[in-house]
């Protein structure tokens, strides 16, 4: 029988995997910490990877092996690894009794043809994505005890998902008219793989859009707001700054409610959630509010008609948009307080 | 008979001022450039304000005197100063026969209580407010000629405004469904005055959004667009770099429409407009795009239904969203080439 | 007798008091934390100064009164205040049995004239200037237990310093040739006090020197590398960053050395200061190694001739360069381990 | 005989190459301006590599021939090509009878052996090297009517022998202390080829040196500088801004002088040279009063012996540091006046 808090850290090269060992390594209940590369680029620990590390355990790097992480004591894997790697490595790891914590696309759908669809790529086989929780501790916690694998969502589906969740459990979005997620992203959410398009004269004193009618995050977020299709829009732009996304909500609400009701429905349906913090009527959260931390906060502004309702949700691109959360059903799979390693 | 193309600059201390100045020192056509600011700060030349200057022109500034102004040879004085400022010296300086072209908003409205009740300020007199030109020139380039007043556009009206028309006169905007403008503009536009919230280290990797449901500009989309107040929902974000402004505007579309066809909409409405550039469905204009220039830049996205359409509007908030603008409609006012000066 | 583990935490509005609350709240020692502010701005407690703290306390703010303080529980009293508050402040705590770790400049030469002449103000009385421990802990550890009164050194100082002190104690550095320390640093350095220079289109895109042969921290660095006024040239100059400082450091060597020599200088020198990293001949650090953390890494570059040595010494200006140093000063004046609360 | 206002620009794909096209296509006398890309990745036209250039001529791409050009009417070549590009291409174009303007290093030593050592490179012909003018026209404008092939100086190197030329004909530098140039650049200095620790969130906030004692612009500063290398310590450091070079010189001065000394000997030395600008005593220049010009801005600062002199020097390093000094060297081949389409 492994023991859980043994864990073993699978990709820690790019901006994720560096966030990952960052809160790994100082999380009070995490055991015999592992760290897998695909490529080792001649490093030969974390601190040669990211210096930042140095003096906090100069752990040292392995090349992947399935063998060698099985034959090891780990007890749950954390994959930090693009969607195809994930897709073939976290079967094994189950098989041979490992949970897993995969943060790539591949165990997001209950449906490979959404995957497939979506992301180009061949779905994994099907029993993997019928058992796999959906990491998205604030609508799940109760499912993570008992989870083999878990697929942590999206960084703008989360932002997006957690601002318009109570709406939609309650009734309150107006059928036929659309609920527009405008979503700004800094730039470690793209990743560090040297790019024309990110170099920093590119990003810096500049602002897009990207990928409109066509992001992947996009079935995430139909998926847990129960929205039919015709409805979303979804669109995600890139801000000139590392950390933090902000997603600007719009929503047309069947009826029309005071900021009172809003704010209280919000903080009702978030009431046991530590991680979501709600910003009362006239005040809104920034990206600064929200860097380097696992929380979500989320603020709104209704108006004068109490009809349009704009919903402003803030968070960590790497923190409760990747690792942190990663972290935090971390803590919930093994029923340790969910905030441990995240304050 | 005073002569247009001498030139009274009224306030350059700050950022659009100075733009400005930069524009105006360099325009073949301008004449006998007098600036003048209300306050020195001991400042005796525009290059000991804005040391890029210097080189070219060194130019004196005077306080600010109506009667140094009326007595020069100046036939057309631009105002970059406060609302209330210009509400007060406009009037003085039509009376002595200049032409005026005013950067504040005190002119924008026909209506003195749509400008009162969104500027908590007192209107000018009706008559000025009755014969202003609206500064756009997209839209009213056959009415310059003859203007005496013009009360240039704010920067995010421009954007908005110039992504919506077409769609409005084209009858295609979907009744009863809200049109988002989500807009997005760097820190130059909220002045030069020092505020703690526009510091550097609290507008540096941050983002949020402010003045929802009540940015002043509304009042000139909504003139100007046709749209009812209930349709329109309008949201400014404070961007981290200096100059620009992006506005990501949804439509829900009367009839489902073909991309090939939105392209040809904005082509046509904008054929004999050089300052407007249309892209061509499948790509998008960025901030970096029109930085330091005086273009309007529009592209769009299309979803498969053809019935939502997203509409992107970039511009430089200190160009086309202000000094650029305003030469623009001086050149026009004086029948030369719109774009002289401002390539 | 007071337990110097109360903490009464004096400013917190700027930076720097920030920093140290933040640092203070996550203190595995820290007792009974209160907070006091000289000016409220209506806010009530911490949280609604930086929203980044809700959840994690919701500390009471308390207007600032000495009788509050003294008649607390608190043994100790940190100040993040102006050097003249300061300088009134910390001699009643002190004599109120307090202990009392001073970020200000008032406290940090022996010599009130040197003070009065760099600052332009009254130096506090020199009973409290002869008895204050310069709180640099990798020079004054042993000091630090018996310490009444700490002076937190500043920013540049900290960095330069301990860039220079190994040379210096091992008499390497060649007399009669300049030290050149040409120091960068981010903005929050200058404080939050809104003031055009700082603006962020001032600051954003931009880069320049300042105060050249006038900084304050001059002075320190001359009293802890015993370099003559004659041969040290101490420059500052604006990053467009939040946090860091990057000293670039030029030595000419009394002697050939070899890369291995100085890096073997520095290693012994600092062989048991667990918060100075040094770098390895050819690896350098860079500001985003040390940023949020309570690091100084050192690193360095030696020419063919083994005469010219460039050290390049980073921290963060708000960590080590002031809050973390603070905390760990604190740390050592409790006899706890170094780093507690700073990694 | 070819009509050396005709252009033929060679490589516009890099920030360099885009800011010559954005300079010539504007340039008053550029007559018959065609554009060469070694590869063209589809792009068929200027405003589809850059679409900053829509509206303003849609150039045409070609694909780099050396038969191409010689057969057209081209007179001056622009390159803005690698070394080795540059190398081999230069002498086909000369042979052919067209004067050249080169922006890589290949031509700018006397010496093949200089060139080869510190690039790695074959030399070009030492027959090319030798007529080559090195086109800093502030030291040799006399040269530049006649000059068939002209070297264009690094960036940082012109920032550099611009800020200490006039010390070292005067004979004030005190021999035997070091010359310690702190150079500081923004990231498109570093061309736009996708590099890791150039992508945007290893940039922003972050600030590093590199290259110290090895830098390639080091043996043009010697040579024009005529101090020996023992006396150069030359360091380079990356700015998280695009353009902007600023350049901290520390010289010890032979003999004391007063500040107004010092300001005349610059303003002597640069007497009818208008790309350089002298600031006054006590003032200093900064990246945003040169950034997007073609000056380079000197100031300084005297410390109270009289003695210790720091110069701070600032330029675009793609305007004067790179495209905007070819084309100041291309006005003053022709007997334009220096500064056409550079204002």
């Amino acid at each position: 029988m492994r023991d859980p808090l043994h864990i073993a850290v699978v990709g820690v090269t790019g901006y994720t995997g560096m966030e990952l060992a960052r809160l790994l390594l100082k999380h009070p209940s995490a055991k015999s910490l592992q760290f897998y590369v695909r490529e080792t680029n001649g490093a030969k620990c974390l601190a040669q990877l990211f210096p930042q590390f140095r003096g906090r355990g100069d752990a040292a790097l392995h090349t992947l092996s399935i063998e060698a992480i099985t034959e090891s004591a780990a007890g749950t894997a954390f994959l930090a690894i693009p969607h195809e790697a994930s897709a073939e490595i976290a079967p094994k790891l189950l098989q041979a009794g490992l949970r897993v914590i995969d943060l790539s696309g591949a165990f997001r759908f209950r449906s490979g043809e959404t995957f497939t669809s979506w992301y180009k790529l061949p779905a994994p086989p099907a029993q993997y994505l019928e058992h796999a929780v959906y990491g998205l501790p604030e609508l799940f916690a109760d499912a993570l005890p008992a989870a083999r694998l878990v697929a942590n969502p999206g960084c703008y589906s989360t932002s997006v998902i957690l601002g318009l969740r109570p709406l939609c459990d309650a009734g309150w979005v107006a059928a036929g008219q659309s609920v527009v997620c405008d979503c700004k992203s800094g730039a470690t959410g793209a990743g560090k793989d040297p790019k024309r398009d990110l170099q920093f004269a590119e990003v810096d004193e500049n602002f897009r859009a990207y990928n409109l009618f066509s992001h992947r995050h996009t079935p995430e977020i139909l998926d847990h707001t129960g929205l039919p299709e015709s409805q979303l829009v979804f669109t995600t732009h890139l801000l000139p700054l590392a950390r933090g996304i902000l997603s600007t909500i719009y929503v047309s609400l069947a009826q029309p409610q005071t900021a009172q009701a809003v704010e209280q429905l919000f903080r009702k349906f978030y009431a046991d959630r530590p991680m979501v913090r709600i910003w009362s009527a006239g005040t809104l959260p920034e990206v600064q509010h929200v860097a380097h931390t696992n929380f979500c906060d989320i603020g709104f502004a209704l108006d004068k008609t109490g009809q349009r309702l704009i919903i402003v949700s803030c968070l960590d691109n790497l923190g409760k948009g990747a690792a942190g959360q990663a972290v935090q059903n971390f803590n919930l799979m093994n029923e340790i307080e969910e905030q441990t390693g995240l304050l």
